[in-house]
């Protein structure tokens, strides 16, 4: 489905962000609102990392109403890593944000995203959100640069869905394999939707886009995926919201793996011919997690055998060594298992672009899957060898 | 045990090393031997890598007769990837040692170590193997020099178990995970063994050692770890023998991470209080193989929250987030799963040292275990995006 030029809500939706004072002065903002003018069904999914943030153990109880009014969020510090501490300020900061609204605690979810292990600084937080409450606007890039830590820019999309409007705001550069949904992703409409109708499409379609993405194999302890449907639009037919919710986060995952910490391009991989779905999506995240195939991408240099290594060490997937063919840019590169002669210069070529796109067949069955990630380069190792630690 | 001060080998063993031709002039040398005067008793375990080389394949035929007498080995090339031509000339390569040397082809193992997927030269081997079998010598390292690739220096250690010695050669320091064994390990004694007490006890060590190594989490192709003991020494005790091979290994494990690609220490994973050995061995990898694990320790910043986030990340495992203690360089870092107060300019010191040692107590069983990595540095980027490829 064609996405708007620029991000737009859907039907009483608004948001704001401000600098609270928790990042340094001048690094941006690190505070925002997302409200909708009347509460609306919701679903969320969660890290399934064990030592989750006190947000999304708060987050888990509150969801289970199925309804939210409001999304609030900081940025540079996830409350992780704190006991009861971390519990009590994620709840004060729900706390803060209802009163701040003159709404039910229970229709706020929190979410904090930064640093692991240091206090979450709620003074500040309290103190920014009457103000931030009372400057609600119609831009969702406002929110969605709020949101931000090592992002290098605000991700955020909408588009339509018959009269709906679907619009899905996100961050995450680095720790991302998420498992269950990435880092911080809110979507936001006002298509009608039965509770567990958005549950049941909210799960299924993560599970194609945002747990097929990984940036460096680390699995953060406060990915949340949320979804709000106020209603304000009426009913839509379920197929099309899904389609429509699907291109929305595909779009995401890819402007996500595209700005992975150091990322140079977006690596795209689609695996076919598998026995089943889960031993293509094993093949699929084994070859966009392995380093060797990450730095032949960033070094443009066509080391294909690295493509049949990373398929092979995938122990418990059926692979035929033989039947395995892989295109890396659209050029054959892989055949029967072996390596082919092919355009080399060309190829170096084309893996300077971006998107890097590489399909495996394992021509073993019928089931396919894709995988998003991104390079492995100088940057990562530079942005993440001196990260603000305290 | 007590290393010897410079590497010597076991009594009838001897070796000899060439440069044949597959580096280029003036890259070292790319042809070893490694032969005893009389057929050995014998043991190997190889990579369980799906797409294995020509060699592995090969040389898990001839390791089931429990016997070997010569070892020669190739780099630059890996011999992976090539189908019936790889098998023909990996069998080439077994039957022009044998002829060199005058003995039985079912008595030499091959390996190849190198680019995967480019034709192996067998022609330049066939025709240096005569002049090598005739330069055999005594010194390991000069064996352990031909088997490199991106390694920056030979590895070898021996050390005495009674009357009898033994001696590990080792070569790797990129695509390493071996999940059966490292990259190329060759241990030599001339300890009397039984063959199924050799097998026992090289599996034992193996999965304690090189099967808790990991470079980089990629898997590769070729790896192969053999023992010969050829019994010119008498026979020892079982279990000083395993200690002694163990001890080895261990060494040698150490040796391989700290010559990581781009390596600038090893890292050594300590995990106890785990609910089973299984458990224990899948967190010790996790936080060994994390990439922002490695890149802290690489940037010598101590941002020990990711240290619960690769603990977290272990889904299968059992985890209780309040109980998780960690010591990073002996300095206590996180207790009942909560950041403490210590002295980072203490360990952000203690970081630039090596090894950096990680000790990670679960808290919630009896069981350990322990692995061994380094750290992620530009120097890894800089070796894998402009590797060798055709």
């Amino acid at each position: 489905m064609p996405f708007h030029a620029s991000p737009r809500f859907p039907m009483g939706f608004r948001c704001a962000a401000t600098h609270c004072g928790i990042k340094a002065e001048g690094e941006g903002r690190d505070l925002s609102l997302f409200v909708s003018e009347v509460p609306a069904t919701a679903a969320a999914v969660f890290t399934r990392n064990q030592v989750p943030g006190a947000p999304v153990l708060v987050g888990r109880e509150i969801i289970r109403g199925g309804r939210l009014q409001a999304v609030v969020i900081n940025s540079r510090v996830s409350n992780v890593g704190r006991g009861d501490e971390g519990i009590d300020r994620a709840r004060r900061m729900g706390r803060a944000t209802a009163e701040a609204l003159g709404i039910d605690s229970a229709l706020v979810l929190m979410s904090s995203t930064g640093v692991i292990g240091v206090p979450l600084p709620i003074d500040k937080i309290e103190g920014a959100l009457p103000e931030l409450a009372a400057s609600l606007q119609d831009d969702p890039m406002v929110g969605a640069e709020g949101i931000m830590t090592t992002d290098t820019h605000p991700k955020a999309v909408s588009l339509s869905v018959g009269e709906a409007t679907i619009t899905v705001v996100a961050k995450g550069s680095g720790m991302i394999e998420p498992n269950m949904a990435t880092m911080l992703v809110y979507g936001f409409t006002d298509a009608k939707m039965e509770p567990d109708v958005l549950d049941a499409v909210l799960r299924r379609v993560v599970d194609d886009t945002f747990n097929m993405l990984s940036v460096d194999s680390d699995t953060s302890t406060s990915d949340s995926c949320a979804v709000l449907a106020n209603g304000l639009a009426g009913p839509v037919e379920e197929a099309g919201f899904e389609r429509g919710l699907r291109d929305a986060f595909t779009r995401i995952t890819e402007m996500l793996a595209r700005d992975g910490e150091g990322a140079s391009t977006l690596l795209r991989v689609t695996v076919s011919g598998a026995a089943s779905r889960g031993d293509a999506r094993k093949v699929a995240k084994s070859l966009v997690n392995s380093p060797l195939v990450k730095t032949m991408v960033y070094g443009g240099d066509p080391n294909v055998g690295r493509i049949l290594m990373a398929v092979g060490k995938c122990f418990d997937v059926r692979v035929d060594p033989r039947a395995i063919e892989a295109d890396l840019c659209g050029v054959r590169v892989l055949s029967g298992g072996l390596r082919v002669d092919f355009d080399e210069a060309g190829v170096r070529r084309l893996l300077k672009g971006d998107p890097v796109d590489l399909d495996v067949d394992l021509g073993v069955g019928e089931a396919g899957a894709r995988a998003w990630g991104c390079d492995l380069t100088h940057g990562y190792i530079d942005e993440n060898a001196a990260y603000y630690s305290t």
